[in-house]
């Protein structure tokens, strides 16, 4: 175990770490040209146009003013500055919510630390049984612990008694924020301005009809059971295939650009279409560059013969439509009733936000999707106690004997000492590292299968998969060393009261590894996700080799968003070694509160300056966020009357074993009190909002607004075509002349490649 | 172990006894003075009169018609011969359904009983295994059970196998008769004449509001909210307690009733109040007459008084109201949304039929609530697991010693030997059986604090307790001797995967006990159930005592109902005994077999001629009967992997895992697909019902049509209140001329007492 003094080490290191982090991010902050690398928000809302240079060309790069050096930590009360209001103005409430998490672990684990200092610690330090064993080696900080405590003691009942304390202080701080949470939610989707959503449902499972067409079903059906409130429908095209030619013009559009550019910085050089091979390096590229074009040419016919099959061909349309009602009212209505004594068929829910729909999912059958969400639970199941199985195979594959065996021409490189030991020390973990890294992808793969037809709830499920993973993998696989099959091994041979017991007991002992753990992961780990490394160099990258125009600049920018499906389920680890380690070893609860703090600070800033979210589901994950805290207090409940029991003290469960029949009930109890806020949407506020639009707009044309609101991406009219197009007019035109198309993009095209 | 000569010694006793039964209610109901205690369904549809009798004095009470004694079975095919749609008109959906399980019953086993005798009794009965252990006491039943085969045979894949093919066929059974009791469920909602809950919504947890009353805020809220549906409503007043003194006056009315008959049927011998005291029995009965009559008016006027005091009393209108809607459309829509941003207020659920409806839980608040349900799960856990411990206190208490302590005058008379034991047989087991007869009562208490607000959901809440209870006490307490305390101690000092093989190593040696435990509970406990016995005596003791009107006669007659909450969770016992012993021993199915085969004939009489139900919900239990069918399916899923797993086939483990993973996603498969037409009404069903009544009926006044349908009873016209009034009148009156009130009533009491 290790000594107080290794931890100090371990944290020193840590800590400067992240200082070193925080202190390039800084510096690069500063510099004008990485501007849209850290601020890239500010360019999407199109506050800043370019980066704040005056002078000459040196200062547009690097920023020459020693005084803005000196202040390196400014940003962080300037990230907190910004009101809560104008933060749900600015990021959406999505970000805004999501750092309250990091806000409620503090408001959580603040008063717990100092209650547990206050009481536990100086319980356990005078407990004094790891004085009179003096062959162990022990510490100071197991001295801080529960393990100090001889067994059968009465010390134990503060323990017991403290870890009431504790959760009801949880129950009243996750309680009130899920309520100020549900209350931001409704206010938000009140306050809004107008949105298609608003008006809008989403009907899948449309049945099959001989006589009618979807889109005829659809509007029959609605006029006839919604008849006063009916407005319009929109239907969905099957446009996967579509979306794949697409695709494919796009990643060609790429390459063409690439090599564009490389002529258009260089036009003196260029050379006709007829001009075929030669020695030159600038010659051979023409040829290249008009069989990219014709490939380019092609494709485009494609998309387009692709475009009109698709819309021409009643077999496209999938049995589900967007729905669109006169009032919110309606709409909620319509959303919140069964349609069809088939449950089936009709399925009616809110729409989700245009930007949130999952388009390639909207076709499934009710059936289907069943069977998928079975066989995507077996395959969970699976991956999470067997993911080892096949990784050891791998392992086993890549030893020094199986890459000779394959690559028999590296024998004699991998044979030399140097590279052997390091071959040897790097492979095994390689599999391992390469799963975890594709492990989230994986995840959401799995919940793309099972049939969420949003981005949002592809998210939360994928989050939920996460959370899972890390509770058996992680949590449990630290505990109690050995795979997760090992351990299902175990616990299904363990009987219901032994198993806390057995992970109770090795508590105490793993509370070294954890606060190392947080360190780690959550102090450094923060610390580098401000300095967003791989965006930047990507972005410089890209602005080097691809970017022509102001706009492809704007488009080289990768402002990234908040990772809901892989952070979320981390805090959770987090929240859960708080709750576990509170009444064991409250030494680790003030690591958590600086991750805590850190991290809010941190995560404000960016989602300030930096990220973009891809939707706007309106706090949508809160039942999950609140629902994960719950079952981390059971387990840290559970585990605490394992480890209590083993410790002598078995008088104690039966006052403990209250505390989870009173969590599961205190979750009902939210549930029931909170959740229909993130679920349905109140007949109540959706009436005066539509009684206050009416008053103040009597003229809306409703259904001009609505009539194109949830059309799929890819029949929109994209603003990056007509440059793709000026790009093939270039190639048979004079590239510099503009074209008889007069668009504004062709100006763009101009003085972007002009500049 | 029983041999085969014991059960069939067993099923010949229980047959007797059932043929017995039956020839007793075959003899009694051909007695026309029983007839209204074997037809009272027929006298309260109105359509049979008095006895059909012609002829003497004699024959008015006796049949004496012989032929009809010989075909004394004749009634089991007249049950049957009923078609469906007829038989739900006659007797409700309710009814109707709960004998389909009983079909259901045969429509699972027959196929079962087949194959599992035509395939695993052949492998069973050549397993040889009991035939060369010599020293060990075995029967032929064991040769036929799987107990035959020995250890680690290949024959257990035959067992396997067959769990998965009886699996299937109950998957497929229950699927379709899921799907048809839907259907059935919304061919009458929709095909019944119009109904006042079709149109109205119960609406609880209306918010308190400093400046209006109950009945404008609700009024105000649904005008405003559903501006072109609301049409009226109805508050719900506090009546708790005047309906404690209502009935306080109708048990004092049936005391004078009484009195007053003895008079009415000796009218010479009339005493006047005046007469006080005297040695005759006659003279001392006109003081208790007056005095009764006394506290009877005094009651009543009590009664007038606090239903004043309720009318006018704001105070008194609880925080709940029946809203009613212009269409069914619109009670849809109210009933299926969230009305107000904050989900505990405002709570809306289609209203139960006004029979239906449990007045005193409307006023608990949604923490109220949810607070009972938590307390009352707790409650259930230790009725559950520590009813003995009560039960056990009763019986230490209950000896001889205890007795003598008590009642130290019996000390002589339990001394004798013949009565000692007597009691020492007797007292032990007589705190159980108490216990066992309130039980229902207990739960169906528990289900009422819990605040549930129809009786169908009561009896619904009441049936899954009891549910609970059979199968931990009745089913695990049988297999594993020993209580249910006992029990939870080893459950929990054993492995999840020891628990199985622990109850499934006794089950193929508690065959016999079942079998008996069929016979006694099912074939001569249902017999009996035909015969009335209670209601018999109860009948000829009030048409002694008490009746003195026709109407009194109809009053005296218990039709009774099917008791949901007790009869339900037995038949499931059935089931699952059913499911556990397909595959260990089919011996077993055949006896389940008459069972349902004999109950169903047998419940199907009854509904047609005797049962009249409190109320009609449409078969809302339905989704309950599904998912007790589940977990009987899958508690011997699991009994049969842990037999196997004990008897050397642990190999087949991995075979059989897929079958519960497998039930529980056909779980939710079913309830998915069908549970939504037992909660809620589509709105397509409901305009189509909408349309056609405004095309037949256009000028409907639905307003006098609803506007009392939802009054508490207690404030109803009730017929019989005129009736007492009378019998006060006669009090005080010449007691044979009519008073001054002309009503029917006074001709009814007239022609009553003159007969």
């Amino acid at each position: 175990m290790a000594t107080l003094e290794d931890i100090c080490y371990s944290a020193a290191i840590n800590l400067l770490s992240a200082i070193a982090f925080l202190f390039a991010f800084a510096m690069l902050r500063l510099q004008p040209v990485n501007d849209r690398v850290y601020f890239p928000k500010w360019y999407l809302k199109g506050i800043r146009g370019s980066p704040t240079h005056h002078g000459g060309f040196m200062k547009k790069f690097v920023n020459l003013d020693p005084r803005t050096y000196i202040r390196f930590l400014n940003w962080m009360p300037a990230a907190l500055r910004m009101p809560e209001p104008e933060l749900i103005e600015h990021a959406g409430l999505d970000s805004v919510v999501y750092i309250r998490i990091y806000l409620m672990g503090l408001k959580i684990f603040v008063p717990i630390t100092f209650l547990a200092w206050a009481v536990l610690v100086p319980v356990n330090w005078t407990g004094g049984t790891l004085d009179k064993i003096k062959d162990l080696t022990f510490s100071d900080i197991d001295k801080l612990s529960i393990s100090n405590i001889p067994e059968n003691s009465i010390r134990f009942w503060a323990h017991a008694s403290m870890s009431y304390v504790f959760t009801f202080w949880t129950f009243f701080v996750i309680y009130h924020e899920y309520k100020e949470v549900a209350n931001m939610r409704l206010q938000f989707l009140a306050a809004e301005s107008r949105r298609a959503d608003h008006f809008t449902v989403l009907v899948r499972n449309v049945p099959a009809d001989p006589d009618e067409s979807v889109t005829d079903h659809v509007e029959h059906f609605f006029c006839v059971n919604h008849p006063e409130h009916y407005l319009l429908h929109q239907v969905v095209y099957n446009a996967n295939k579509l979306a794949d030619v697409v695709e494919a013009k796009k990643a060609m559009r790429n390459r063409l650009t690439y090599y564009q550019n490389k002529y258009d910085r260089n036009p003196s050089t260029r050379p006709t279409t007829k001009q075929i091979g030669g020695g030159q390096r600038g010659s051979k590229r023409p040829i290249i560059f008009s069989v990219l074009a014709n490939i380019s040419t092609r494709r485009k016919m494609q998309e387009e013969l692709e475009r009109e099959k698709v819309l021409s061909d009643a077999n496209a349309v999938i049995p589900a439509a967007f729905v669109s009602f006169k009032s919110r009212w309606a709409a909620a209505v319509c959303a919140q009733t069964q349609q069809s004594s088939n449950p089936t068929m009709w399925l009616t829910e809110r729409a989700p936000e245009p930007r949130d729909v999952y388009w390639s999912n909207l076709a499934i059958p009710y059936v289907e999707h069943t069977i998928r969400r079975f066989l995507m639970a077996v395959a969970l199941f699976f991956l999470i106690f067997f993911f080892v199985i096949p990784i050891a195979f791998v392992q086993s594959l890549a030893t020094i004997e199986g890459i000779e065996k394959v690559f028999p021409f590296l024998k004699h490189l991998i044979e030399a000492d140097s590279i052997k030991s390091i071959v040897q020390g790097f492979l095994p973990g390689i599999a391992l590292k390469i799963f975890l890294i594709i492990l989230p992808t994986i995840l959401m793969l799995m919940a793309k299968i099972e049939g969420f037809h949003s981005l949002s709830s592809l998210d939360r499920r994928a989050a939920s998969k996460y959370h899972l993973f890390l509770l058996v993998n992680v949590f449990l696989g630290s505990i109690i060393t050995g795979t997760a099959l090992e351990q299902l091994k175990t616990f299904m041979k363990q009987s219901a009261s032994e198993i806390p017991q057995t992970i109770g007991v090795s508590i105490p002992m793993r509370a070294t590894f954890f606060i190392t753990y947080i360190m780690v992961d959550g102090w450094s780990g923060i610390a580098a996700e401000v300095l967003r490394l791989v965006p930047l160099i990507i972005f410089h990258l890209k602005n080097t080799f691809l970017v022509k125009t102001e706009q492809d600049r704007e488009q080289a920018m990768d402002p990234g968003c908040i990772s809901f499906p892989i952070s979320e389920p981390r805090i959770q680890l987090y929240f859960m070694l708080g709750f576990v380690y509170a009444a064991v070893t409250p030494l680790l609860l003030p690591f958590i509160l600086v991750f805590f703090a850190f991290a809010y600070v941190i995560f404000r800033h960016q989602i300030i300056n930096v990220y973009d979210q891809k939707y706007e589901s309106g706090a949508a994950y809160w039942p999950d966020v609140h629902r994960r805290l719950i079952i981390g207090q059971l387990i840290a409940q559970m585990l605490l009357i394992g480890l209590l029991s083993t410790k002598g003290a078995e008088e104690l469960t039966p006052f403990l074993i209250p505390l989870p029949v009173l969590t599961i009930w205190f979750h009902k109890l939210c549930k029931g009190r909170f959740e229909s806020a993130f679920v349905k949407f109140p007949l109540q506020e959706a009436m005066v909002r539509d009684t206050l639009e009416r008053a103040t707009e009597p003229n809306l044309n409703l259904r001009t607004y609505l009539h194109d609101a949830y059309i799929h991406p890819i029949f929109k009219h994209d603003p990056s075509e007509k440059t793709e197009t000026m790009i093939y007019d270039d190639e048979e035109d004079n590239p510099l002349v503009a074209t008889k198309r007069s668009s504004k993009f062709v100006s763009d095209v101009s003085s972007g490649s002009g500049s």
